[in-house]
């Protein structure tokens, strides 16, 4: 890469964390892989970024420990996202709420449910209907009303356009 | 920039939010414009960006509203965060909170507190005492357990040595 990932003289903790995820792809990877995604070929084909990005991207994650490469059936790797890599959810969320809050004229194009109980989850984690701080894995992942159709011949588009619970196999 | 600020294809919410914010030094200009920084020199001193890359990245967030251009004392130009730009701390106390959480061995270098009751402020923004959403205006920087003093001749390294109200210009 042209650009060093490193950001020298800046010790601060949020220029520590984005030197690990604040590469160009680098969230929408872990994003992809919170929302399902675990195939490099379906990470590659949802996301269209090049492949030896993908790769050096998968690489550098998995030896930071935000994701964990697994055998994966026909034995393909897959990839799963940490405990570690968990904690990064919240900075996905935020950046979504601000993203819907000021670039979604049509309001957001996917919105957050609890499992089970079906409130809308906050950015913040936080149930409206019970109040419970909700799990990532007790998330459904939802169109809302700015959605606008799954992109064309991407089956992981296409999965995402049914309810969907976070962190479970698509595709 | 040799890298292309869109990503074509990602029309969900978390990708709008990174072609604003995601390119390399403009979180930690945000950073700093939280902390008070609010003239050129001083970002560049502080941050040790190349100047271009600095005037690119303040035009980009000056016109899309994230940072306000104001006329300052001696007639320099200031930068300050609008009401929209603030709607991203969360996104840096997210960050912050996760690479406090696995990269500060020695404890966070920096925390936050509630101006008046003095109780911590988590990421979410809640204070662990008096349970109230702290605005981010009445939220105190304070060097942290693992703050390891300030960087040798920058002066807003130095006025972050001492406890500071946040957005309330430094230096």
């Amino acid at each position: 890469m042209a650009l060093p990932r490193e950001y020298p003289g800046q010790s601060c903790a949020i220029a520590r964390a984005l030197e690990i995820v604040g590469e160009r792809w680098t969230l929408l990877i872990l994003r992809d892989a919170v929302f399902g995604v675990r195939r490099f070929s379906d990470f590659s084909r949802h996301l269209g970024v090049p492949r030896a990005v993908l790769a050096e991207r998968l690489e550098f994650l998995v030896a930071e420990g935000v994701l964990e490469r697994v055998a994966g059936s026909r034995g393909r790797d897959e990839y799963v996202v940490t405990d570690k890599g968990l904690g990064l959810w919240p900075v996905l969320r935020a950046l979504g709420a601000w993203g819907d809050a000021h670039y979604s004229p049509a309001g957001p194009r996917r919105v957050f449910e609890h499992a089970g109980c079906g409130g809308d989850v906050a950015s913040g984690g936080r149930c409206a209907r019970c109040g419970a701080q909700v799990p990532v894995a007790a998330t459904v992942l939802v169109p809302g009303p700015g959605y606008e159709g799954p992109a064309e011949g991407d089956a992981i588009s296409a999965a995402l356009a049914a309810p969907h619970r976070l962190l479970e196999q698509l595709g």
